[in-house]
């Protein structure tokens, strides 16, 4: 679409801002070098014709959908490849075209060969021995192979000591012979599997010289080179279409006794001599880490995919006029309506809060890195726990949240070229992977209830939970005054007492003589719970912290809106866990409406910066690729645009019309 | 797929249960002549051949998906046509085959005839003229013409009084001259507008003699009724895909100068005359009664929704294993975490209480038509203000409980196999259409709003709010003893009071000089609030009522289970709304904590029965369209029997291996 006229109402918005939107986009983008990489990097791939669309997505089967994505996969892979040789192949890079909302502008629906960097590569650079990363890591850098990471079955998923995929060392042939020994044990959803691949690390349980080791990873060709057929022994395919990721080519995985060379096994943490010999790993903390750097950059995620949404309902808000509110005046913008600020703004909030959140945990993960590394594992279970948690809130809560945004924008939000649906089935597919939520919340809660009974026992808990001890000096939380100062330690109260009442349950049904395993099952909806208001007392408390301290750094103008922005996600968060609050700490009815009032007051002191906020958080049309959230505003005329290229409005009279509809309406004449 | 042996987890659940299913399903079916006809009509359509598919339809696309469905939905016709003929094709044969789940197991994402039978019939026999009747029914009934009803256009949904198309009468010819004058004029959403219809009842604001008359309808011819061309200055296509709905053939419409006989404004309610005079409607109150009748239709269908998704959840997780609860023991059946519990029983309940309270509403909805007929107004508005909030309130709570179900079953719940993203899709585009949720909630609270008014001023309130009256007697609310009665009167203490504060905010705002509509803008979100306990106040009613009605009647073992439900949807119901009863009813810690085990003890009596409770709903296998949820609960073998189906496994290599991963990986070599 050529460059046209900005819609007067968004003009509008943008002229009566009270800050300047460059300002806060560099803080977005994480300072001024980030953001000219970026603008950089979205010149380099969004100018190129060759990725972009002609036909919405949407309209293609799924077949056509997976041959279209490889096409852009493998230019996307050319252009990584040039960056590589250039040496501009940072981890920044790999994350914008992979993960972030570069890569999103292009694959929208996802990356076939995202595995192959994101996974297949890193675990061979973590678990393999410097022979084996000499071996494979320059095939893999070159794409000269392409391989996935094939763990999850199609029986088994959390658990992986379920896991049924068998590796048996044959130290005659020094060979293992890998099986998938039921049809639950085929291997299942890995990315590019399906008919990209040729290679994948397979994770499976090791048998040496008849007894059990534990799991292990092997890495096994899975088509061959040159004519990309299945090898024998390989039943693989496409899982078929999904909510989302829809191009992902997700794909299964049958093996039956199939060989792979000793050498295959990646074998830094574990080995297998020859003769079939096991030596066991040192210790398996380290893989904890990788988890913690995928869950620590899902949070940021979330925070991207709910800039998108906001940033879509917000204009389209801006630009839409429905129900007049003074029956003599025309039809206002909807976002004058409150009910519908009350839908947007807090998104907005929430995605300023999830992002300098994450952020701040992404640190909190590299200086544990080191200490990690230097055999320092102190902070590791209360980073895991704390990880855990916030994958979980601010995945579910940036889903819910593209949702709300879905619905303001009324019907036209259901339509896909508002691309809500895409936003939605990508956000949500975060609550399942890399640890589904309720599992997540239990592992924290788990975490949670140890320590309470750490405090209980008087130690001096470490700095993520040192709340419980406060808790339990007080007992009572007085001077609930109202200030985001209290807002925050009453977050920390309420979470202290959900994680006693929970401990509480355990401790009831043990002395009725359950085993603590089963006590802890049947407590399941307390942990849950206790390990909700830990994260959001942690997610509070970050955004104060983060907040105020952004503040410190920018210009007055931007600090009065960043403050409004705290105040709204604080007294908003406290709302929506009202129940707890009012359960655990003396208010009264008043003491709530004051709270309600007070959020309309932030709401209405949002409303003339809620444009340009989201103007700040600076993502591209092609990154947005809707036709309600466009720079521009003209959402009419991008409808109208986008169903031009409906191939089925491409001929006036559909075949299907004289083959079934014609016969049918005459039929009686 | 040929009938399997059932999963043998599945049959421990059945032969353990405590009730007799078909006592259930024939309760749920609404009695045994109903059951009789609903499986007459299954046999009919599902074993038909014809509308089966061989290939899942997510592998379509969208074009293909349209030729696929209009040849089903003629052959649909020509059997409601041999119904019709036999006079078998009573409303309940409709409702099945159009809007219900016999026609989503045939067409699971939209039929494009529907908005034929159930909105261009049915309004030409509301509201045109006998003359007009005998003129266009026949050829309607008879589908020797298919129409639609145009109503939203592009800019405007809500606001009826913000449409922009026109129709002025030109007394020199006697025709009306239509025009949709901009872009945010064109009808858009409209089923089967976009290549199905060739005629529309079009909306438009009538002028005559030059002065404007407001809103009427006229049906307009849009194809040629051999070669289906549009006719000239129709402007017309399908408006794209979108996140559900996929089949319905939703189309958009410009009309330029187009001219109808003066014959074609459907009369029965306002006139013109042939010089252009014109007679206006006696009372505009009939549209209501419309309205009304579908929202009540409505709230059975997002029951039948969530009775899909939990039974579809239940049966997995009870075949699914996961997670030992003791580490000594195999894995559970997912369904014995009470995490999952909590999940899923909760939809189990909503699903009957919607079911029954839907029946409740569609019984007082059929006594006030007949009230209505003999001019007694009185109830309308009472009967108006619940109907919009309980379509609003049970829509979302479906399509939350549709999702909640999805993930439950984690990462195969995104696969479409599992049915669930079409359920989803079908079940949230409830809350934006036939009045959008939001606009639904508001009007409830207008209503109640004025009624707490009148009670202020010591007027008796009707039926449905008298709860009021008896708040404002009261003032505190003493004796909660958690008994299902208490809760019930709970639930409407606590109505009352969020009424009382919105009532309140919208006085304090006019005291400060606000008008009315404006004061009550900026009390919107009070406003919602209230509207929604209100709803939630009758549903637990509803429960109450309904079924302790239904156990005095069915098997005492039957009773039981029904009883165990309205526990658990009432407990359940209060808990998510703890925050309001804490802030208006004096209740501790320790009481919430009472309600929370007592809640679990529901879940734990639930748990033998869950997977009886779902079948009882008596879905057909085609209804559910699962491979999680089938009756046999052969789940892995359906998922992988699905990706057989797959195209793109139909062959080992994809072409897209030679046209672009072969050379990309190939390059540096």
């Amino acid at each position: 679409m050529p460059s046209q006229e900005v819609n007067p109402d968004l003009l509008k918005e943008r002229n009566t801002a009270t800050f300047d939107p460059h300002e806060f986009a560099v803080f977005w983008a994480g300072g001024e070098e980030r953001y000219k990489e970026k603008k950089s990097l979205e010149k380099m791939f969004l100018e190129d014709p060759a990725l972009k669309d002609d036909l919405p997505i949407s309209y293609l089967s799924h077949k056509e959908l997976y041959e279209h994505s490889l096409r852009k996969a493998c230019i996307i892979g050319e252009k990584i490849r040039k960056l590589r040789a250039e040496g501009e192949d940072g981890v920044d890079t790999y994350n914008a075209l992979l993960g972030g909302s570069l890569g999103a502008a292009i694959l929208k629906e996802g990356n076939p060969l995202t595995l192959h960097y994101v996974m297949f590569v890193p675990t061979i650079m973590g678990q393999g021995t410097m022979d084996q990363q000499v071996e494979w890591l320059s095939k893999a850098w070159d794409c000269e192979i392409i391989g996935t990471y094939a763990q999850t079955e199609l029986g088994h998923g959390t658990f992986l000591r379920g896991l049924e995929t068998r590796a048996d060392y044959d130290a005659r042939t020094q060979e293992f012979v890998i099986n998938t020994p039921s049809l639950s044990a085929y291997k299942w959803w890995p990315g590019g599997l399906g008919h990209t691949a040729n290679h994948a690390v397979v994770v499976a349980q090791l048998y040496t010289k008849g007894e059990f080791r534990g799991l292990a990873p092997f890495i096994v060709q899975l088509r061959h080179s040159d004519t990309h057929e299945p090898l024998p022994g390989i039943d693989i395919g496409d899982i078929g279409t999904k909510l989302g990721m829809k191009s992902v080519n997700n794909g299964y995985l049958g093996l039956k006794n199939v060989r792979v060379p000793l050498n295959n096994m990646l074998m830094k943490n574990q080995q297998v001599l020859p003769d079939g010999t096991y030596v066991a790993p040192k210790n398996s903390v380290l893989t904890y880490g990788t988890m913690m750097f995928v869950r620590c950059a899902l949070i940021r995620d979330t925070a991207q995919s709910l800039a998108k949404a906001s940033t879509i309902a917000t204009r389209y808000s801006a630009v839409r006029r429905q129900s007049p509110i003074d029956p003599n005046q025309p039809e206002p913008q909807i976002m004058d309506h409150t009910t519908q600020q009350l839908k947007l703004f807090p998104q907005i909030a929430k995605s300023i809060v999830f992002k300098t959140t994450g952020d701040g945990i992404w640190n909190m993960y590299n200086v544990l890195s080191g200490e990690i590394e230097q055999g320092n594992l102190d902070r590791l279970p209360e980073m895991h726990a704390l990880s855990c948690c916030l994958k979980a809130i601010c995945s579910a809560d940036a889903a819910a949240g593209v949702e709300i945004c879905r619905l303001s924008c009324g019907g036209h939000g259901y339509m896909d070229c508002s691309n809500f649906p895409t936003i939605y089935g990508m956000t949500t597919a975060v609550c399942t992977y890399e640890g589904e939520n309720t599992v997540m919340l239990l592992q924290t809660a788990r975490y949670l209830v140890k320590v309470y009974g750490q405090a209980l026992n008087g130690e001096k808990l470490v700095p993520t939970v040192a709340y419980i001890n406060d808790a339990l000096k007080e007992r009572q939380f007085v001077n609930f005054d109202g200030s985001l100062e209290s807002i925050v330690k009453a977050f920390q109260f309420v979470a202290a007492n959900k994680i006693r009442i929970a401990y509480e349950q355990i401790e009831q049904r043990r002395r009725q003589g359950h085993s603590t395993e089963m006590a802890a099952n049947l407590s399941g909806t307390f942990l849950t719970a206790a390990a909700d208001l830990h994260g959001r007392a942690f997610l509070a408390e970050s955004a104060y912290t983060e907040l105020l301290a952004v503040s410190r750094q920018v210009s007055p103008a931007l600090a009065d809106v960043l403050k409004v922005v705290l105040e709204l996600y604080l007294v908003d968060a406290c709302l929506n866990r009202i129940g707890d609050f009012l359960r655990f700490i003396d208010l009264t009815d008043k003491d709530v409406t004051t709270l309600e009032i007070r959020l309309q007051n932030c709401l209405k002191q949002l409303r003339p910066n809620a444009v340009t906020l989201v103007d700040s958080f600076d993502l591209h049309d092609r990154v947005l690729d809707s036709v309600l959230g466009a720079y521009d505003g003209n959402v009419y005329k991008r409808i109208f645009e986008s169903t031009k290229k409906n191939p089925l409005n491409k001929e006036p009279v559909n075949e299907a019309f004289h083959k079934y509809l014609k016969p049918f309406m005459k039929a009686h004449l």
